[in-house]
């Protein structure tokens, strides 16, 4: 029931990835009166699914508070957890309210052993190709340990998702000198600098541009930094896209030229298209959870429904839990942390 | 003698900004060596410029303790500093180390009463114009005070640099509700809403795509993030520069296209360009300084030039002076904070 369209862009877009993935079984959750009539368009995925009927859904400007109030144990929100929780479904995808979703599934789900936060991983487009960056904005103020439990979390998924070996990652700071930066990342840095991990080849601090970049497979930040670098790309995405539309029309020539390289401009809108790299993961819970853009096309959120997918074939969660608990043990070998 | 290129910029840059403001003088300060061959290539500057000489230079992969311990008192950085503390100079105008020349700065210049921490404020492009962004980089870990300071500096800056009677301010968060985000930013949003600031007009919290969308003239941040937002969207800007480069040049008809667009192409790059908006503003000290990118030519460098002259000619530091001290009368009349 959630993102800005809803069941008209939920069922459309379930049809899609049914379609890439036959297999595919589907639960939707929601009112009933709203998904049916949209089934009837969708005659393989009204076989591949069954409702969850519900007539509470959390609404998009709900405070995760308010939501967790009138939505626990009856809202589509909830109910889609609760069937991951239950193993009714392997993975819970959800276009609605972000700080909601990330509230109820902590409550839900619960944080995995020896996690204390949860975070949110996206795919970030590069100039090599693709990185995993987090945290997007579920652990507000994460300390050291949060952040090399995120590294590890996020390598994990790279691994998956990219079919590396060992994914490089970088800490995200405002210079790459050890010296530089906040505390918890410096600490952070350090500790992984000396904890000997085999699943990922720490790499040090990286800053704002080398995201773009694309320098390393794996980009950690605590979340607030992390959703408003996010959002900074977005925005400058959008900048210069507003750019050049407006100096494109200016002129005949423009125009004329414009028509002439319009494959060009689709290439590149292809590779900025949210809509290829939809799909917030959510890492450090006993279940998968995802979240698309509440902006979301059919399109688009199929490729959410992709990426929860992959995630879940992979069995990222059982990953997860083991190179996390590998880590605890490589930690327990490290010296002391030096008085500072 | 900072930046990737020295006096070979600096001169030039020196001598494209006298001729845009031909009352200036310039106190060219480095090895006389090295800038006095260049000065006969441009004789007006050579009438209106004098050299201090040294041969201590700090360098740019300095640390600020390094640069401060081998530097200070001697360097070419410092007596540029100095000649601002001196009076010999209204505004000193560096391409070297950003973090040597803050350290030097507040060590030279000292903050201004009332000011814990100075700030790097820059001017970034938007839809709308241009507005001022800070900190960049100069506070990091700034408490809810320091967030409420740089908020009346980045404003006094906006009117004089942008001309605008009462500029919008936003505090920069990861949500626009008031429960949003790390604590302070939570309760410098709480003194900014309960003090009435004759010469600001704040609109409450920014999220990071509002940089880009120009929604207020003032953008606050702490410096951790706010430089990890400046890089993320440098870096942004140039992945999409060499996604269209590479587009652009794949076919004989994107080539064309290209072609008759190129001057579409050249309005973006203007308004994109470094070089129309280098400087960043050193506030909170007693003396204005003005950091130009390292890799900035002598156009580049002469526009940070220009930013000084134009800060200096409306007397940047007084009014700041002035309205801090009017901020904090505003203050005091403002109840205890609630305990939280």
């Amino acid at each position: 029931m959630g993102g800005d369209h809803g069941p008209s862009v939920v069922v459309p877009g379930a049809a899609i990835a049914l379609d890439r993935h036959p297999e595919s079984k589907f639960v939707l959750v929601g009112d009933e009166a709203a998904i049916s009539p949209l089934l009837d368009h969708h005659p393989e995925l009204k076989v591949a699914a069954s409702i969850i009927h519900t007539d509470v859904a959390v609404r998009m400007d709900d405070k995760p508070s308010q939501a967790l109030r009138h939505g626990r144990r009856k809202s589509s929100m909830w109910l889609a957890l609760d069937a991951v929780r239950h193993g009714q479904a392997d993975v819970a995808i959800s276009a609605g309210n972000t700080g909601a979703l990330m509230a109820m599934a902590k409550f839900c789900l619960k944080t995995m052993p020896g996690i204390d936060r949860p975070a949110i991983a996206g795919i970030w487009p590069n100039l090599r190709g693709e990185s995993v960056v987090l945290d997007l904005g579920a652990s507000i103020g994460a300390d050291a340990k949060n952040l090399v439990d995120m590294a590890v979390m996020g390598a994990t998924m790279a691994r998956i998702v990219f079919d590396l070996e060992r994914p490089t990652v970088g800490l995200l700071n405002v210079g790459v000198e050890e010296i530089k930066g906040i505390e918890e990342v410096r600490e952070a840095g350090r500790i992984l600098r000396e904890t000997d991990l085999q699943e990922l080849d720490y790499r040090g601090f990286v800053e704002g541009d080398d995201i773009g970049k694309g320098t390393v497979d794996v980009i950690v930040t605590e979340g607030f930094t992390g959703n408003i670098a996010l959002k900074t790309a977005e925005g400058t995405a959008r900048q210069i896209g507003e750019y050049l539309r407006a100096a494109l029309n200016r002129t005949w020539r423009a125009r004329i030229g414009y028509l002439l390289a319009r494959d060009a401009f689709n290439v590149i809108r292809e590779k900025v298209d949210p809509k290829k790299v939809n799909g917030g993961v959510f890492l450090g819970l006993n279940g998968v959870v995802v979240k698309s853009h509440g902006g979301a096309d059919a399109e688009s959120f199929a490729s959410a429904i992709d990426t929860g997918y992959d995630i879940v074939r992979h069995e990222l969660t059982a990953k997860i839990a083991s190179s996390i608990a590998r880590e605890r043990r490589a930690e327990s070998s490290l010296p002391m942390q030096a008085a500072s």
